[in-house]
């Protein structure tokens, strides 16, 4: 078992789908990644901050989940990073009603001393600047994993590149990209973008699933259909938070070990949808993850005799 | 080995991607499920009509393939049925630029005496009423496939329900299944499908993958990842022609043999978009597919040890 840092934002969502609405609810890329690596009984940290008004109770349950939250700035006087979206009728597109930036706008991520030799890093999405000083505080990780969005492509394109340099994945979604290499089809996509630097390019596809190339090889995780889909909010960290749980535990760096990560992911990321925001996550059961991932292999396995 | 009879057009089409453009060349839905199911080394029979101005060459090349084409009338005095169409840049959506019925419009199925007893009936797209014509010639096939689409949803829906509730499978991209069921979820849509008489639903969802659904379980085929995608022309025909085939050719209709049979599809509708028109299925070797098959093999399968 390696150690894992994750740092990303710790959050309110106040989120709207066609099913329902929720007030200011616990949120943040951090969140998600932390909840779901705690599935696998690793040895996390969150690295984020949050203000004065962040819930004790949301801190407590992260603890019980197994996360060292030593590296959690609280703000006394600031207040959460807040998010507001309304998704529409498809649930694939979303508008973002609010963003209030709080707390985020001078955070400076600060990696414990205990978890600077961690193997594992997850860079949740941030500014690429913010994820380039955690990889500077680490000691010699063996596996950087680095989720990003459009957004910095389109302010901070030169910093993100940067950082998009240092890691050993990165993991974006299939219109990022397409930006980010200028390429349409997602198999030159993939090449341009590890010529920029990372030996394995996932590329989530949201419903229609995940696909991790390297080198001249690619795997692909489906993502499991289901009859509702109740808010899509952290649904690629929960992915992000399966995929580096998974290899955390593990400790094994090996292609084959990454497709069994993907599909970590992907099973971990079906649940987180099943309910608004991270309710589903927080009370998820290994039988449940157990029962789910023997309908993943039962909708990919087959038997054909090759010569 | 099963017989396999195949109706569906046999036609013209001109093409225009951002890769090129066509004149006149052979297509049409027959064609593509023939070339694709011929792959199998099947005794298959084509039942469509063309005009005069047929070319003698494109017919001998059907047959050089194994096709039998007693059922392909040729009405001297008529012009073969002409499509012509126009992708946009993302291939994924594409204008109809002309529909000429031509010999279409008063087609008449005749399936040939020695077919009749065919085991595997493939339904490919054209009015519910013709594809129920064909049913009516046949002497209790074990499975009969209808392709259909969106056009006689919009058309002629009775007549539709009505050859829906005679198949056992039927397949349909994942919009037109929407527009059928009136469910937006592909698991809920399946299920409505299903309650209208088809055992097996299979949905296309193009470049990601084919689902099918039987009872209570699921199976999904990946589409293989292309760098360059020429002209997605037949390939939904040529997918049901891997599938229909691969059934005639092991005769075994088991959910088991359907997955695989859908992997074959999808095997063999990932050359067909390599060229223009029917260039690659009519080139196609065994060898090549067979280095595909691992491809697709790797592309999806993976070992976890589960309790």
């Amino acid at each position: 078992m390696s150690k894992l840092v994750i740092v990303g934002t710790v959050a309110f969502d106040a989120i709207e789908t066609p099913f329902g609405k929720t007030d200011k609810i616990l949120g943040g890329a951090a969140t998600y990644i932390g909840l779901s690596a705690s599935q696998f009984d690793i040895d996390g940290a969150i690295v984020s901050v949050v203000g004065g008004d962040f819930p004790k109770n949301d801190i407590e349950m992260l603890e019980d989940k197994g996360m060292n939250l030593e590296g959690l700035e609280i703000v006394k006087q600031g207040k959460t990073f807040f998010w507001s979206g309304k998704y529409h009728n498809d649930m694939n597109s979303r508008d973002t009603l609010a963003t209030e930036l709080n707390v985020l706008e001078t955070f400076n991520p600060v990696v414990p001393q205990t978890y600077k030799d961690a193997e594992v890093v997850m860079l949740g999405n941030l500014h690429p600047m913010v994820q380039m000083s955690v990889i500077d505080q680490m000691n010699n990780p063996k596996m950087v994993v680095l989720d990003t969005m459009d957004f910095w492509m389109d302010i901070a394109l030169e910093d993100l590149k940067k950082v998009i340099a240092k890691v050993d994945v990165i993991t974006i979604n299939d219109e990022e990209a397409r930006q980010l290499s200028g390429a349409y089809s997602l198999v030159n996509a993939a090449k341009i973008i590890m010529e920029m630097g990372p030996k394995y390019v996932v590329i989530k596809k949201g419903e229609h699933g995940a696909l991790i190339f390297y080198k001249n090889e690619m795997f692909f995780a489906p993502a499991l259909p289901l009859a509702e889909v109740f808010d899509p909010t952290g649904a690629g960290d929960t992915f992000a938070g399966g995929f580096t749980g998974y290899l955390a535990k593990t400790a094994d760096y090996s292609f084959e070990n990454m497709k069994r990560a993907i599909i970590y992911g992907s099973c971990l990321a079906s649940f987180c949808v099943e309910k608004f925001g991270t309710e589903r996550m927080q009370n998820l059961t290994k039988q449940e993850i157990d029962i789910r991932l023997h309908q993943f292999k039962s909708l990919t396995q087959y038997e054909i005799d090759l010569s």
